[in-house]
């Protein structure tokens, strides 16, 4: 059962204003296991959203950070034995813990050791799997659709959040499609990584977290509109779009969600 | 005993000057163990006061960089195996060899392993240790204030260089509170960790760890004013405050320092 | 034998603007083992110029990513046990697969550790060496001049590419000097690796490993030239060049291209 499109649409910009609100009252400890590549962009994308982000890998001390945390991120880009061993500590101490987790399996259909990785970690029920449409093939077995992400939703029990051109969230219940965001999106390292990392802060002060999820994905595709306003390029797009963040409000929001 | 503040004010922010002349002069090499998420911004901030950076972790290579170093971080962020192992060759190697060094104990006071082992570490008498408030508490075991910095600064024979709203820098015999900075400094990752990065640099042309400690948060400071003045949130802030240290000259740092 | 020098730089200037057209039109994909400073970098200039990166080190896993990858850039920055896995594994799928590959010998000059370990892989006959004169003078055992490059360019069945305040690019017979580039590129972390990467991304566009590189250097100079005339100083600076790179154009290209 779906609501109707006017009241879903106004449900999800308005639910993501209540949660970038609280994200910055909060302000909620987000610990990330990410890429290489991704970290610095995504600590400073949690910090201008109003969280406190942590990136230790290390096995002796994560479950210290993990069990602190509001909410945990586990990326696979990069994936390497040091990675592998924090995201079993990590998992393992969330799940234990009740601290939400998001698994982003990044680059699951270049190489099948990372995607037999991804598989497992599915198995172990993370709250929130956001991918895009390359991955979602590989792991699903199915080509993108909503319908796909609706059973893989169910069949898993957790939220799919869907992102390309346009993005979807689904629980396998509820389904939003946010059509917001800009080319240039694409054209950054570790926008989508950033992304997750704004789905676990937002599942640190909102339980529902279909509710999480399509708020976070709706932050970034209207901070990415109002960056792109500003930019000449990738390179300053990636800094307007931190800008952006920072300075997001509701009116904004509201004035831009495109949720269908 | 401590000179008048003027004298004082006066002092800190000249000999700032000359060191920042002296960075560009002398190229210091600095090399920095130091985290995943502060590796390129450090090497930016850096560069761009006219150092020569250099990041090695490999036990098999490090003392080579130390050795030839003009001075050594060691920063506790994302501490891992590797970066153990890379701290306990560059800190012996720089003992032998006379080359100062910094000590930043990033988020000490999230993890036991890392506060056990950064005790370890000032044991072996850092030159520098800056540090924030919440890791000096864990440290000290007292709350922040002048006095317990200059406490700790008497009792490990060290400075403290104590990063907050107001910068407190002490050797315990000479104080300098340094009111420089700006609000955006705490939403940027890394910030912290390219200021003790400069702390070293700093050392690298000025033997006086007391002057070095005062010359390099007086220059972030006054940096982060003037590109603060420049941003519209904490990416263009990022920016341009490497733009800021490049750019820095001492009409601007006398115009702008506020020692106390 | 060579060209008359108007027809090479006719020539150099023209298939750059060819090969970055291709760039866009196959976006390659460039496998990139490289230092943790340099990676986030790399991947955005690879992604502007319309490529796509790919970061991965682990050894259970690269061997996936080379074998579908266009090039491979092997950069021995922050050197350490799991890159020097990587490489070997990678150069050894990039040779049995015909994947072209570059070799940084980033601070060859500072270890002999790693001096050691780039002599190996020169051994292994990549097909561009992309270095600094320190570099050079560590590898060659000589001043770097052309002649000295043209020799180690022959002596290695290699393409050499000099990067200096000039670069020169040789493959033995053919010599191009690029007059491109400004100082600021100096004072950004990571230039020449993503100069590296670039000269990467254009073998995969590009069979002629002399022509690639010409290409990946010139591109690079240009977008310095045009990024620095927009930039307040090296934070800017490092912006500006990659939307430069995503924005360059033909016209821009054979205008401002110095090659002598």
């Amino acid at each position: 059962m779906q609501l109707p499109d006017t009241a879903l649409r106004e449900g999800v910009a308005e639910s993501a204003a209540a949660v970038l609100e609280r994200l910055r009252v909060r302000s909620p400890r987000v610990h990330c296991i990410t890429n290489a590549v991704a970290q610095n962009f995504t600590a400073n994308m949690l910090l201008a959203a109003g969280c406190v982000p942590s990136m230790s890998l290390d096995r002796e001390e994560i479950a210290s950070f993990v069990v602190e945390a509001d909410a945990l991120l586990v990326n696979l880009g990069t994936l390497d034995a040091d990675r592998r061993a924090a995201a079993e500590i990590a998992v393992a101490t969330a799940t234990q813990h009740g601290v939400p987790w998001v698994l982003d399996p990044v680059f699951v259909d270049r190489t099948r050791t990372r995607a037999t990785f991804a598989g497992a970690l599915i198995a172990r029920s993370p709250t929130v799997v956001r991918l895009n449409h390359a991955e979602f093939a590989t792991l699903a077995g199915a080509e993108p659709s909503a319908d796909a992400a609706i059973a893989a939703a169910r069949a898993n029990g957790i939220v799919i959040a869907l992102s390309g051109a346009t993005d979807l969230v689904t629980d396998g219940e509820w389904t939003a499609v946010i059509a917001n965001g800009h080319p240039l999106m694409a054209k950054v390292t570790a926008m989508g990584c950033a992304a997750s990392a704004l789905v676990a802060a937002c599942l640190g002060v909102e339980l529902d977290a279909f509710r999480a999820s399509a708020a976070a994905l709706t932050l970034m595709g209207v901070a990415g509109e109002v960056a792109a306003a500003k930019s000449e390029g990738p390179g300053s797009f990636a800094v307007a779009i931190v800008d952006a963040i920072h300075r997001l409000d509701k009116a904004t929001l509201l004035a831009h969600a495109k949720v269908k």
